[in-house]
């Protein structure tokens, strides 16, 4: 499949999308609980979820749908040849509900478990982040790499929800990242998994870790920080699935060897857990 | 002193340091570090204090002068009967170098320890937050309040650094922020505190912890806070003070409520610490 064709379709998608979120914006906007967890959905979600469905699926009946919100599904699962869009309708729903800023649409297009597109939207911002596989990354057109001579901890930008969570007490892990906290130039906190890869992707941070993503949280902006020059995988090394929930540790080299160096004890990965309310 | 003569002065002082930003942001920053801890300064910091200082001395030559870069003091302290400028030129210096977006603009007009103007600007973003004593805050001119219902620590988003700050051991908080994290709707770490209090003044964000903050790095915030119906308060509940640093507690009144609760056990105020490098 030539990735300018499948990039073209992308690109009309999200764009259509958005302008529809901007229209929505200065509208009131209902958020329900998806989960006793208070994980936030809005019909928004939804109605951008549906619009990309049908414009992808106008455009390749055969493809296969993998989205947050599940708007779409088949009776019969398509098949493993054929590309697989994943979509994250509202990357940082909570951000979107509280705060109407913060948040991207992220559409990605995989094929056998590898990226073939990726584009991250920040429609307040105008930031239009895009990767294609072989071909590097841009933001808004100009090419973008992770940060260069990001080498030491000590002058980094971290992004991680470790502080709190269970993952780090499951491994033992919480006085160690506390020291990162210390020890790292700045932590930062967005609350949209997918904006804060692409940050990574164009230098505004230097690493991430998330103990528990979802694909779509992750499937354009893997594709971003790859394409950037930076490395993506779960905790243990392992090449990122879109099989089900993960570990999930992007940075630029240096960094992301530095940080996999403190989470070495959690190398036996065992598939992360139920805690990213924070970051997805 | 009228209050609408000050803001004039105030306005234009960051609107035209705020042109000089914005014609720097496309050329090579030097940063250096300003201390051990690896705070970061660069030129254009001291810069833009400069101008400020030299437009409010054209202005009122004999008001005093608080800035974080110190480019400018007297030989003999001003009256305390005067008015004091207190200036982050860029606040949130770090992501400044590192991002070019989310840092901020800050500017406060105080008079016997009582905020009377605070502007807090966002170039990039291209956001106005204003505050007039008793004239409430606005937001690009339209006015602005903490979040409405804001009741619940579940549904709240809240910053802090306690996470890894050394004021959490030393007040046996450790476990409790690591509750406070799980149980919130969410953290957020920005990075400069003047944004985050902006945030807090507009309902963004609902609730904000500094165990230390210089007075530069909150003054404006302080009263947007205020004059859009939050709290803002030491740890201990007593009124900010410029004299030096001090903890810093803010939100939305009932979340605002549900953190001091939450950070009891320090109540007696030991003065915060140095450790506000994530903060300003």
């Amino acid at each position: 499949m030539d990735l300018a064709v499948l990039a073209t379709v992308a690109r009309d998608a999200v764009r259509e999308a958005a302008d529809y979120v901007r229209r929505r914006l200065h509208e009131p906007i209902e958020a329900m609980r998806k989960s006793e967890r208070g994980d936030l959905v809005t019909e928004v979600d939804r109605t951008v979820e549906r619009m990309i469905v049908e414009r992808v699926l106008r455009a390749f009946p055969d493809h296969g749908i993998l989205g947050e919100e599940g708007v779409f599904t088949r009776a019969e699962a398509p098949s493993p040849d054929v590309p697989l869009w994943v979509i994250d309708p509202i990357d940082g729903t909570t951000n979107f509900v509280h705060q109407r800023i913060n948040f991207v649409l992220s559409l990605a297009v995989y094929q056998g478990g590898e990226g073939l597109v990726g584009i991250v939207y920040d429609p307040l911002r105008d930031e239009w982040f895009e990767a294609r596989r072989g071909e590097g990354a841009t933001l808004n057109g100009r090419p973008i790499r992770v940060r260069p001579n990001a080498d030491r901890l000590e002058e980094a930008l971290v992004v991680t929800s470790l502080f709190w969570s269970r993952y780090a007490e499951r491994f033992g892990l919480t006085d160690k990242i506390r020291e990162l906290g210390r020890r790292v130039r700045g932590m930062r906190l967005y609350g949209a998994a997918a904006l804060e890869l692409a940050y990574v992707a164009c230098g505004r941070l230097d690493g991430y870790f998330s103990p528990s993503l979802s694909p779509w949280d992750f499937a354009a902006g893997a594709l971003l920080v790859k394409e950037a020059g930076g490395m993506v995988t779960t905790v243990d090394g392992k090449p990122l699935s879109l099989e089900g929930r993960t570990t999930v540790l992007a940075g630029a080299p240096a960094i992301y060897r530095a940080l996999r160096g403190y989470l070495e004890p959690s190398l036996a990965d065992k598939g992360g857990e139920r805690n990213a309310r924070q970051d997805s």
